[in-house]
């Protein structure tokens, strides 16, 4: 039993990028986790028609490539659309109408940045995790036999409560697929079953810092849409600078 | 109301000695948590009489003070006495018979990095906590009026689950008197309320990370006792160099 365990590929959960460097990124697939709000953009976009997302670092960049290519340039800098980009991080505006057959440039405060930490630490595969898109990324994980990293994009690096959450709800639903050695993920899965009846009431009660943040800026539809699990159920994967629906 | 709240210092949960930059430890106390087993050990050797305790990084360091003072040393890496130290970072061993009066210096792989790690970012005061001394440390910090960090020393960075309890279990009862804006906190406190009944059964459950290096160990009684609430109950500051009972 334990032998057949040990063959079993690891699943743990990284809670911040400050802490990526503790984890085996080059045996791994990574699962980029930023609900609030670029994965579940992410996902949304794809779902909607979007031919393929090329996921920026910075402001200037995704200006830049906006007057090279004709693409739709977002992108949000502390929760707001950042100078110089005509759109923002909220999923609800990236409608079929809007996007189908167009390729956004986007830039976020948090996860981009992460994923391309991921990408330099040389990860077997990168994928893009929301609750918008749930299922798909747990049917893909459970069957691929590789080491999984969930790895939160966090608030400037400080832990957060609805990417945790995610990682949890992933974890309850595939770990028998994997070996568990971490305490993380644990803490992970603890707080997903206290809050799974009700994921927005959770993080309400709790005053989530981005919840309180969004609120604040009048985003509940956003808050409510980026915690609905798959209603943009796709599998968005990283290929040659790019997310694309496969 | 608000207003009300905003005159309250701030209460916020590190949860990694990797994260601890993100904070503002230059205007706060902060709290060093290693459960397993330097802070439950510190407490108890002070509370069983020793007359302070030198926290030192290396082994090396603790060699060189054992043969220059009078002192007792001690300390482990990976959970073992350290090679060369005569005894270990169990609290059991530090009874009054043993320790009183002496003037023990202390090395261990997490929580004395981490104490250093506050020192040097210019703490306003720093104190160790463990369940070994729960009331004292929540005594204490009440009434401080001063923002409060509860930084847990983790393992090797890694964030792990008694660390993160104690601080929710912390939190629990002394949030009232401060200002919360950490989703850490609040993770640790709701991990912390569904472990509360039984702290060394959640452990065993959870396939703590500790808990199975541990018990891996033979060490089981040293689990439970660092897992007892108020069972060496007294508080300990960190003051020039030395932990001492206050």
């Amino acid at each position: 039993m334990k032998a057949e365990k040990n063959k079993l590929p690891s699943l743990s959960t990284c809670l911040s990028p400050s802490l990526l460097h503790l984890y085996d990124v080059s045996s791994s697939i990574v699962v980029i986790i930023d609900i609030l709000r670029a994965t579940s953009t992410i996902a949304t976009a794809l779902y909607n028609g979007a031919k393929s997302i090329i996921p920026v670092d910075s402001v200037a960049e995704c200006i830049k490539l906006g007057k090279q290519m004709d693409v739709i340039t977002a992108g949000e800098r502390d929760g707001k659309i950042a100078d110089g980009l005509k759109y923002g991080n909220t999923p609800l505006q990236y409608q079929p109408e809007f996007i189908k057959g167009k390729t956004l440039v986007l830039t976020t405060t948090n996860g981009t940045r992460l994923l391309h930490m991921a990408l330099a630490e040389g990860a077997q595969g990168i994928i893009t995790g929301s609750f918008c898109n749930l299922s798909a990324v747990c049917d893909y994980l459970a069957v691929q036999k590789k080491n999984v990293i969930l790895a939160c994009a966090a608030w400037k690096d400080r832990v957060n409560i609805e990417d945790t959450l995610f990682a949890g709800a992933v974890i309850s639903r595939i770990k028998n697929n994997f070996h568990q050695n971490c305490d993380a993920s644990q803490i992970a899965e603890t707080l997903y079953h206290q809050a799974s009846n009700d994921l927005f009431a959770f993080m309400r009660d709790k005053n989530a810092s981005h919840y309180l943040r969004l609120m604040g800026y009048g985003l509940a539809e956003d808050i409510k849409f980026c915690l609905t699990t798959d209603n943009a159920n796709i599998l968005v994967v990283y290929e040659s600078g790019r997310l694309l629906l496969r």
